[in-house]
């Protein structure tokens, strides 16, 4: 193991950059242009990678639905020959520069959003939320409902989105997440705040589009109506933040600082900043949470999930002090988030500067998750999110407890 | 003293009343239009009425300002004079309908939010926020650039304001409270929350203005501008909400409720639901908060403030613990907001169904303030509010418990 000094001075490293992380989002455009290397043949979901047969069921019927989207096969069995003939490629989101959500299946004309760290030029994608029906293609559901939603996300919301944010120029999204910290938000399973403070970021933007006649007026009432409508909006540019800031961290020489996690239908993973592109993986653990009406514990599944990208970097669960309101959604209550928040701090190396939580008196968000503690403490990172259903949809949300076995095995690792 | 069973009747029916308040923006008016007896020579400051020869320092000012702004004289010896001679009149707001922040002067030319209580029918009117300039006439400063930016909040601000709100239609604003408290308001020292949901609320109407060509582009982008740098903007429709409220919850029989708290530069006063338009006054208490950069206790003055309107209808004071936040603002501690807002428990009759304070696992904020409660405890309520200078502007922030005198003299005429 490497002697405690240049441990932590590599951890300060690692730390440092997710600190100095200054996230802008520079634009929106298809994850076929935006994503080095993306193919239009190519499906990307969440998660560490699986070979394609070890895909089961919402997370294979998302990667399916992503392929029939993007038309590159016309039925379910087709894209499983295809898929096997090597004709369609499916890949990890994380390889490919970006994250998804849940399935967080992403094909080439989605539209990404592209989010640059102006500290160390890393840039970090994500595709957009879909809305605020239960039944979406990245929990797991394809129909003609869904596709004609992802068909209105991508020709209306996104492009104007786009456009506006053109006519704006970068927006700092340090402010908007500072701020939110103070509004309830914690980034990962509430963005209310941090929605409405981008909204009103871009209505002047927006007025202009709308001024200069060259967006239809249809189009622009309808972004403003879905802005409106859903509170989660805001995740997808924070988790293009994220990992933009994550691999800022990533790769400094005999760091144990966690530079990813996620997870796929099976696995948890972690990568480890000092210990290059290996996932350290483990069997998912339970999620605790509260369900929608008429569903269960029994009804639960994993599908995947990049989102976690955000409590990686100090947000999320690594933040639910700032959100009380969280309880009304995920169930627990106000002392159980206080009691879970204050835990990351024994397993970080430092704190953020600015991204603070007003109820530990402007504490900085615990940041830099550092393997060693958390095998030492005993404990392991806290994770907020949506739960999906065994027939698709969301069903109810609550929050994660990452397995110590990733951690352990990344412990060995590093001792290696 | 009324019997226990009738008292808590009709206390019940008082604090009914504000539970029930829906509050709705019906529009913006100059306060000559809006205001029932308003006339040209009339200016209306906050607090119980004094004698003129009682209003000093702060207050004094903003009065004489206030009638130079309106063009009733050209001199502060001028104003002086015509008071005297009765050709101003100088009244209260609360005798006119509406409530005014800090010195709280309104004249006839100056805009007012107008806010029905759909339950009720009352109307409640408040002026509008000045601007975030430390010196501003309600803060006891009036000069060349106070004027201007009265002129610029009347003739920008509320007049595309008050357009956007006649072609949305009524704004209702049980919504946007409900979900700022759960975004880290109270309604009275932090607004950020509802100020940008307001904003978003009128967007799409302010774009059909833009596109409609009839309010000129540049006082469109002013005022959003102002919108955008105001996190206070939402305080004065809130206030004329809880005017609203406050009035509907007044009159009854036999009630011990508190339907106004309010005070000039000398005097805190209220007024009982059962006691007709009686003031009970003791003099201002100590303010305890955190002085901007350059000043002390030393330096501060009262000059009076109706916006504790807000914490006598359950919010501000009564709901800090919604608002850790304000630590940074005033001082203090997170423990010091719950354990202050606790307290607000056991002075009031009831709770709202609908505002809820998370971190108190989503317990309604607590409604109507008890006299007889007040004094058998020995808790008085708890107000938040800015600091006003001995110099006129803005040089602090904190919080003030009101003095148990004038609940004492409510409890003695409760008796007789």
């Amino acid at each position: 193991m490497a002697g405690r000094s240049s441990r932590r001075e590599a951890n300060e490293r690692s730390a440092d950059a997710l600190r100095r992380a200054d996230p802008v989002l520079v634009g929106v455009e298809s994850a076929g242009d935006a994503l080095p290397g993306m193919t239009q043949e190519t499906v990307l979901t969440a998660g560490p990678p699986l070979d394609w047969d070890e895909y089961e069921q919402g997370q294979a019927n998302a990667i399916v639905g992503g392929a029939l989207y993007e038309g590159l096969a016309e039925s379910r069995a087709e894209v499983v020959e295809k898929v096997r003939a090597g004709d369609i490629e499916v890949a990890t989101c994380h390889e490919y520069g970006c994250v998804g959500s849940m399935a967080g299946v992403t094909t080439a004309s989605m539209p990404v959003f592209v989010v640059e760290d102006r500290a160390s030029g890393a840039v970090g994608r994500c595709h957009f939320y879909e809305g605020h029906s239960r039944h979406r293609l990245n929990y797991g559901t394809y129909n003609e409902a869904v596709h004609e939603q992802l068909d209105f996300v991508r020709d209306v919301v996104a492009a104007v989105v786009g456009r506006a944010i053109e006519v704006h120029g970068e927006v700092e999204l340090r402010p908007i997440v500072r701020d939110a910290l103070r509004m309830g938000d914690e980034l990962h399973s509430r963005n209310n705040a941090a929605t409405a403070l981008l909204t009103r970021e871009l209505f002047p933007a927006i007025l202009r589009l709308a001024r200069a006649g060259d967006v239809s007026q249809t189009k622009i009432d309808e972004t403003l109506a879905h802005l409106r409508e859903c509170d989660y909006f805001f995740l997808r540019p924070a988790m293009a933040a994220s990992k933009a800031a994550a691999d800022a961290a990533h790769g400094v020489e005999g760091s144990s600082v966690v530079t990813a996690m996620s997870f796929n239908c099976r696995e948890f993973g972690i990568r480890v900043s000092g210990l290059g592109d290996r996932w350290f993986r483990a069997p998912m653990p339970t999620i605790e949470g509260k369900y929608f009406e008429g569903f269960s514990e029994d009804d639960a599944e994993y599908m995947g999930g990049d989102s976690v990208v955000n409590a990686t970097v100090g947000l999320g669960g690594l933040a639910q002090a700032a959100a009380f309101p969280l309880v009304e959604y995920q169930g627990g209550s106000p002392r159980d988030l206080i009691e879970r928040n204050e835990a990351m701090y024994d397993i970080t190396v430092g704190r953020h500067d600015e991204y603070e939580i007003p109820y530990f008196e402007f504490r900085g968000t615990p940041l830099g998750i550092d393997v060693e503690a958390v095998v030492e403490e005993g404990t392991t990172p806290v994770m907020n999110m949506g739960i999906p259903g065994k027939q698709g949809g969301q069903i109810g949300a609550g929050f994660l407890e990452a397995p110590m076995a990733c951690f352990e095995a990344a412990y060995d690792a590093l001792d290696a």
